[in-house]
């Protein structure tokens, strides 16, 4: 039983509501009869997928076709179900970075698949090198790991880092040489802070590099919960498939249909990310001053952030160029590793559970993310209010030299 | 940036909407300061897990917990997760009824099991007997199979068939001396129309069948996309577990945890449906209204559609007592089998596609959803708008009529 005509055409509706948010409303009701509350087809509303596709277009200057794309509840399911296709046995591997983000480890242990990792580069602001990359995968086939797939996040999680064009065409000829499907986790397309840094797809990539590429196998991922939007509870997702062949599309509509659709909510969450207001538009001004707000505060935020814990003893810790998230290095002194490893705990997550309970303070063991034996990370947000963020890095700090007092 | 508030305390708001649905959104925002934008716990709120518990205690009679408590983005993704949880490997086996519906062969597929059938009685209103259950059991284990779980789904999709409380108890003595998992798919409950029928829970059953049940393993699924609320769109599921171990427990968890949570819009439209009005809220009349008229009208357009298929040449239909569907039999002529051979295609389907290119009728093979060798059947529903269901009625009369002089 759908309501939300009766509502749009009541004119108390309309006092509530700027007229473009209303007359948006009534084309996605035109568009899709059924409103909310009905199954959509299994790879999205197709209204909203052409909407996703011109998106596409106009951020790559490359052509986009809504029989390629799939609405998924958040980018989590469309991830899980291409690696799902990428999968089949125990010698099948997938390239992850180290640090990852732990849905691709989690991920390939559910599907009885092998994690082949490649290490960021901490040293160099936690680059991605093509060297790394060959030096990964010829040990994995050395032994015996069939690698199907590369998985890069950009702009990271955990690290914050951002690729150069020239890095990310690297990555593309070294995909390309060794026949692996390139999976881009492109979910913090909007998070960008370096002035000089900026976000450039994959798919443009690609496609810039000419059509001698055309049969790349690429598979890219977007989402509503990052950015500036940040609704993640209404689980929305974008997958984009690029030069996969048409039997390999009908396995990932197969696997789509098993859960009949995504939640529509979300996917109409999706069209509001992809077509926002438009210069001229009643809401125009206000989105511009939320979005610019936003992604101001949490680049002031980064920096903030970063440059506390710079300063705190044996930390180290890059910039935040993107994403939402820091990753530092803190060298633990060997009286706190005896501790933690009497407790039977990892040493990163001895200290992460120690400024919990002193602080409430919640940070992330930088051991569910992998990083290189012997140091020991964290990951936090820069995502508290920004008048709160003095008062948590005070108490980072306060905590921190309390800790290092007691173990030095 | 959550506007609800700021709505929730308009004036004009209040004009729009009754006062207890606006105290309804200002509880869940005073439960949730969150709202619908922000992840929720991996398992589903905790507020709503609270108020699906209260409701399975008043349904069942017995106590139910929060933390057995799932929401899922619609059953599916719950049904889906237990069935990872129970095949480990090609030689792990799920019963299920056939016909039975796709979503559990396609999930036992794709996980890499066997699926063990058992039939359901088409002779005896498509009953299900514990003979039946302990052939298919006994066949599978003869093979090799590890069978672990029984699928019951009452009321039945695609037969329509609702088990009565004598026969449940059969069920879980079956499981219980077999060490079988029930699955209990109850998406259909608030769907009975026969009128010496109702709806049971398998958990209510096993707990009135006493303590020296208490070890019993069983999961239960429910949604919000049957019943009179219909609305799939958003994606809303329960699953309740119990009697697990909570080593299991932890597993399904992570399990959930992996894709971050299911969807809020659908939870919240989880806690409309198990806490509805209340007799004395301004709501409940409409309510109570709109949910008869909607049941009413699907027993008449059961009755109706059932009666008008068992007047067709060659069919036979039992009564539709529950759920939102039949499966008639049809009985094909021998040249109308050839002519599908002739076109590579099963019999039912070669029926069906000709249904539908002549009459726009959709109708489902039986193929699809498995049925005793030589038999021929569709599955069909009885959702079509009411003022509808006479021409839809009419049309199959007149396609099956030209089609039986065709083929005979």
């Amino acid at each position: 039983m759908c309501h939300y005509p009766v509502l749009l055409n009541d004119e108390r509706t309309a006092n509530l509501f700027p007229p473009d948010a209303i007359a948006r409303a009534r084309q996605f009701m035109s568009d899709n009869s059924s409103g909310l509350g009905a199954y959509s087809h299994s790879m999205g509303l197709p209204s909203i997928r052409e909407e996703v596709a011109a998106f596409l277009a106009a951020r790559d200057g490359h052509p986009a076709s809504p029989e390629n794309i799939f609405l998924t509840d958040g980018a989590s399911t469309g991830i899980q179900r291409i690696m799902t296709l990428m999968i089949r046995n125990e010698r099948d591997g997938i390239m992850t970075p180290i640090p990852q983000y732990p849905l691709y480890s989690a991920s390939i242990a559910l599907l009885g698949g092998r994690q082949v990792g490649y290490f960021l580069d901490e040293q160099h602001n936690w680059g991605l090198t093509v060297e790394e990359l060959q030096r990964s995968l010829t040990q994995a086939r050395n032994s015996g790991v069939n690698v199907r797939a590369l998985v890069v996040i950009n702009p990271n999680n955990p690290t914050g880092g951002i690729l150069t064009e020239q890095n990310m065409r690297d990555i593309v000829d070294f995909c390309a040489k060794e026949h692996l499907v390139l999976l881009a986790d492109e979910v913090y397309q909007e998070n960008v802070y370096r002035p000089d840094a900026r976000f450039i797809s994959f798919k443009k990539v690609l496609r810039d590099m000419g059509p001698q590429y055309d049969g790349f196998e690429l598979a890219s991922f977007h989402s509503i919960s990052k950015g500036f939007l940040g609704e993640c509870g209404y689980r929305g997702g974008i997958t984009e498939l690029v030069g996969f062949d048409a039997s390999v599309k009908a396995e990932a509509y197969k696997l789509a249909s098993l859960g009949l659709c995504s939640n529509v909510a979300g996917q109409l969450m999706v069209s509001l990310m992809v077509n926002p207001p438009k210069p001229g538009d009643p809401s125009y001004a206000l989105y511009v001053k939320e979005r610019d707000n936003i992604l101001a505060s949490l680049k002031r935020r980064a920096t903030k952030l970063v440059a506390a814990l710079n300063k705190l003893e044996g930390f180290s810790c890059n910039e935040a160029d993107g994403a939402m998230y820091t990753f530092p290095q803190v060298r633990l002194p060997e009286k706190a590793v005896a501790a933690a490893h009497a407790a039977h705990k990892q040493p990163d997550t001895f200290y992460c559970l120690q400024l919990l309970e002193n602080t409430g303070i919640c940070v992330v063991p930088g051991s569910g993310f992998g990083q290189v034996d012997g140091t020991y990370h964290f990951r936090t947000t820069f995502l508290p209010p920004e008048d709160e963020i003095d008062q948590v890095v005070e108490r980072m700090a306060a905590f921190h030299s309390r800790f290092m007092l007691e173990y030095k």
